[in-house]
């Protein structure tokens, strides 16, 4: 095992051998520390603030060629590394307390790229009512980008991936599939809207919607569904120990993306396997979904079920197939698991 | 100016650059969103966390080729990744509170390697208290480590790189140059003593000792000399707005380095202008310096004065020279910035 190579296990399989050696200690040890989560199972890692509220905090880091689409400026490339961290602060339903941003770049970058780099994270961070307040400039051969978020909320507000019940109803905010969308036109050169390309280039953080949801206290479980629907859904899934049955039918997906992709399959396949939107998924308590549907765009896709019964598509002829568990995985996994 | 690479202008002044972006808001808006210390100007930020403690935060970017010598081991590569963002914790006087480590490697590293390399990390987080409690995984062409390290802090213990006042003493902990002439000794193919290279390759966070030195009450400011004695000493003045007499003789140089280079010239080089010691350089208010001369090996080496009087060496002899503005930089600077 020693001997095999990070490429043949997968993104998730390393994560949890690392979470092993990155051994949270127990008990009161832990306790003391003021860890409420560690490592390897949520969004963001939690600690005691020992009031009532808690930090959250999150890490990302992207590279210029696996992240960064040839058609985006240097503006967007800032707005996203800012992004995809403030999403891991949303997804757990905090107050976004601030970033820090490391970059590594090629020594002949221009002043004025980095400076719009640093105008796109900027202006992310404000839209997100927080702002950049560290970081760390380096030489580097591939521009590297390494944010972090830190994020404040009451430890009776705070959302995880676990708490999901059989029985609860199953959101997304906003759209899913567009960014997914957007790549698959730029790889083959079609045009689409600008909204569709705006899904993956400037993704929005949740942040707004994410506090009203926490403050609702419908919400049972939420995470962000950054590597796709199906891969968020079975991470929830893990978390929880629920199954889900997910209606394709209601899977929401913008209008420009179904006057761009025409077959349904490619649709659902979108919506499910394609990552890089951003969106909030979480489960509802039933008695309270009145609660939060005036909060935002959000739309009932499926309910949670019990762990054993899996996670499930519904087609509209009432037909049920498996949910894979494949998405985007930062580590690609050289043998795909279809697990059931 | 737009058009010019930051290789010509170097680490702190694109800092300062970007720093004027990241605006850090003023005044009530900056108080409601809790920043205390924004980007650009002490080794940590730092957010109020209400009650008496502030959080200090850092993060900072590692590559293989530029920080990691051939000679380091994987699991000295994890350690040291983890020691530069607890030494910086250290410097603001703090008890780390967590640890993320974001990893980029390539796709054909082995497991085995990772594994050392999360031992590393894990083993320097459990010396100095607390543990890593989060990350990101992610294929990379180069191998790169971008570690954020968290600390808390009663407010009134925070030391900052403002605060130094004509008058104090200045005071290094440990030896100052070991990491440096271990890197020489690498550099010319030389053997030198295992303690030198640990020097270098496990660099020790001063976690307890800079406890003790902030609860004493007697240190007015404090950093880390990761980038080198004269750039910490640069700092250190622009921030507390104050000049330096250092004496050359008081210069504490580890005995094995001392028996490894002979000319006094060299070694005051060495002890000046290499990074890598991750030693505290402090100022002392006079009155209480006998209170923190038992916490540890803390040695005296020079004194406060105005900032008009810049920075000098005072040599055997009695005579001064200034201490240059140049020593361990990320970005490289094509044209060294000598200011007297």
């Amino acid at each position: 095992m020693k001997e095999i190579k990070v490429s043949s296990i997968g993104e998730r399989a390393l994560i949890s051998r690392l979470s092993e050696i990155f051994k949270a200690p127990d008990g009161k040890e832990r306790e003391q520390k003021g860890i409420l989560v560690g490592a390897g199972s949520d969004d963001c890692a939690v600690l005691d603030l020992k009031g009532e509220d808690c930090l959250v905090i999150t890490t990302d880091m992207l590279h210029r060629t696996t992240d960064f689409p040839a058609e985006m400026t240097p503006w967007q490339m800032g707005w996203m590394s800012a992004s995809v961290n403030l999403s891991d602060i949303a997804a757990m339903g905090a107050e976004p307390a601030g970033l820090l941003m490391a970059i590594g770049m090629p020594a002949d970058t221009k002043i004025a790229f980095v400076e719009e780099l640093a105008k796109g994270m900027q202006a992310c961070a404000e839209f997100c009512g927080t702002a950049v307040i560290g970081g760390d400039l380096d030489t580097h051969t591939e521009l590297t980008i390494t944010g972090t978020a830190l994020g404040r909320v009451k430890k009776s507000q705070l959302l995880l991936r676990r708490g999901a019940k059989p029985g609860d109803f199953v959101c997304v905010t906003g759209y899913t599939g567009s960014a997914g969308a957007a790549l698959e036109a730029i790889q083959s050169g079609k045009t689409v809207s600008e909204n569709v390309l705006k899904a993956l280039f400037e993704p929005v953080p949740r942040t707004k919607e994410a506090r009203q949801l926490a403050e609702s206290g419908a919400v049972t479980s939420m995470m962000d569904t950054s590597d796709g629907l199906a891969m968020s859904l079975y991470d929830l899934a893990r978390e929880s120990h629920v199954g889900f049955i997910i209606r394709e039918n209601s899977l929401p997906i913008l209008r420009e993306v179904r006057e761009f992709i025409s077959s349904s399959e490619e649709l659902t396949e979108l919506s499910l396997y394609t990552g890089g939107d951003f969106e909030l998924l979480m489960t509802i308590d039933p008695q309270k979904l009145k609660k939060v549907q005036n909060i935002c765009n959000l739309i009932v896709i499926g309910e949670c079920t019990k762990y054993e019964a899996g996670i499930v598509l519904e087609s509209p002829g009432c037909k049920l197939k498996t949910i894979e568990q494949r998405g985007y995985q930062q580590l690609k996994v050289e043998t795909v698991d279809k697990s059931s």
